[in-house]
């Protein structure tokens, strides 16, 4: 297919390539040059402004325009583009947006006839290669329209449309929130091996044997391992940990239907606190993990 | 390799199998007649009892008893064979114990002559098909004596000897913390998903695509999403959910050396308050998960 996708950036640039090498035709845009270029140099069509993409798109069926931005300027984004697509257009939010905003931002667009499609894409920078897991919401004949582009971001089987907009948003916020918790368990167990009552346990050798065959054998788990293999005192690493909202979001929601999230909650604490510099060997881990799977800066500061 | 096994349960059990199958020697004993019959059937000599096991092994190398027996037994155990070993024999642990009850059973061993290996065992009942991963503990020599029963028991690289007794089963106590805080994450992550603000999520369906790329990819989801597809709202699950101790004494040795252990301490605090009646769907998808891994039962009632 052919689409426009705004945003090449750590996901959105991998994202574009898979989706180049797949065949699909995209007119990119993206305020680095760099970006542009690499995104070119493999074969997509480089817009000048939001103007002169909606013009590349015109008049080859369903305008369909693919966000890769940060939370806080979608807002602007689709504000920029509502005016210059026709109405039946396809805007597609692929960040980690508030499932809330989400749902009013699809209202918002419908009035002007745009369908907002939601995507929640997990994978980080793994993604490129192995696919990214997509978990979609919005109207289900533009997401069936979107189906050759979804599969061709994802593994087999690796997407799933959960219905109205904003589904796809919360499915990811919970996610995430999942995440935050899967990482606090790791970092805090690695942290006992190293600094409790037993002397000189390898770490990594533990994050190895746990890959074969143990109860706690994921992805993540693997990534942590790599990363104390890789520097076993996280020497470097100051170990203040970012958040970026859905753990966050994902505690307000549950608070309002009455449910109790503790282990996601200590988790977002943690990271909360290490800002202020409690931070441990446990921070500096998260930080290393995050850094493995998102390429998010080791050092805040 | 020719040895004594000692407790054909759950594990146990699974593990004579593949131990038989991998071509080692096995003089079982086990009060079940049952699981001894099934012992006898695929090839293991049946003991009659502790002294009849001891009198088996004489003769052919060192003596090798392996006890695969609830925690709360070894001691009683160990003591029963002390004086039926000669000197120069190994005693395996295989079970949860506490690392501090083997540092000191280890002790008592060593002053009568015999060698006490402790091997934590992580699989549950996958591992008789997938091998085990195994944290091993000892005496450096007699492990090394142990490795032909160890390469057989688990997957390649799947088990490692992290120095003096104890160390296994602390490395076991870790990995079994982060269980429980991994579990916990999922669990509520999976509630919100079903009893927050969206409605009509398939529960299922998000746990298949997070198996496909996504960070929080692992073996617990993919049991937790099996449960969920078999058993969408986990009718008939009451909801009380059993700890075994080992989360509880890592936040025991975590205060000892003065970390901090947030997300696994909730963990194990939502599985107490369970067993006093606060169950919800996230307890009942920890009892759905443990019975997936380890072939717990559903309901504790």
């Amino acid at each position: 297919m052919r689409l426009g996708f705004v945003g090449l950036g750590k996901m959105g640039g991998n994202m574009a390539e898979r989706l180049l090498a797949r065949g699909h035709a995209l007119v990119v845009l993206d305020p680095s040059d760099a970006a542009r270029d690499r995104a070119s140099a493999l074969g997509a069509e480089v817009a000048s402004d939001r103007a002169d993409l909606a013009r590349h798109l015109a008049g080859s069926g369903t305008p369909i325009v693919w966000l890769m931005i940060p939370a806080s300027i979608v807002d602007a984004e689709i504000d920029a583009f509502l005016p210059l697509l026709p109405s039946g257009s396809i805007l597609i939010d692929g960040g980690n947006s508030d499932f809330r905003l989400t749902r009013s931002r699809a209202t918002r667009c419908a009035e002007r006839g745009i369908r907002l499609v939601d995507v929640g894409t997990s994978g980080g920078i793994l993604g490129r290669e192995q696919g990214y897991a997509l978990m979609v919401g919005g109207d289900a004949e533009a997401v069936a329209l979107l189906s050759p582009v979804l599969d061709a971001l994802a593994p087999k089987d690796g997407w799933h449309h959960f219905g109205e907009a904003g589904n796809g948003h919360f499915v990811k916020m919970v996610h995430n929130a999942i995440e935050y918790g899967m990482m606090e368990s790791y970092a805090e167990g690695y942290r006992l091996l190293r600094d409790g009552p037993a002397r000189g346990i390898d770490l990594a050798a533990a994050g190895l044997v746990w890959q074969r065959g143990s109860i706690v054998e994921s992805l993540l788990n693997r990534l942590a391992a790599e990363a104390i293999a890789e520097n076993p005192s996280l020497e470097g690493i100051d170990g203040f940990v970012s958040e970026s909202g859905e753990a966050r979001w994902a505690i307000e929601a549950a608070k309002d239907a009455g449910i109790e999230l503790p282990a996601i909650e200590s988790s977002l604490e943690v990271r909360i606190r290490s800002q202020r510099g409690e931070t441990s060997y446990a921070t500096k881990l998260l930080a290393a993990m995050r850094n493995k799977f998102g390429g998010h800066a080791l050092n805040a500061k």
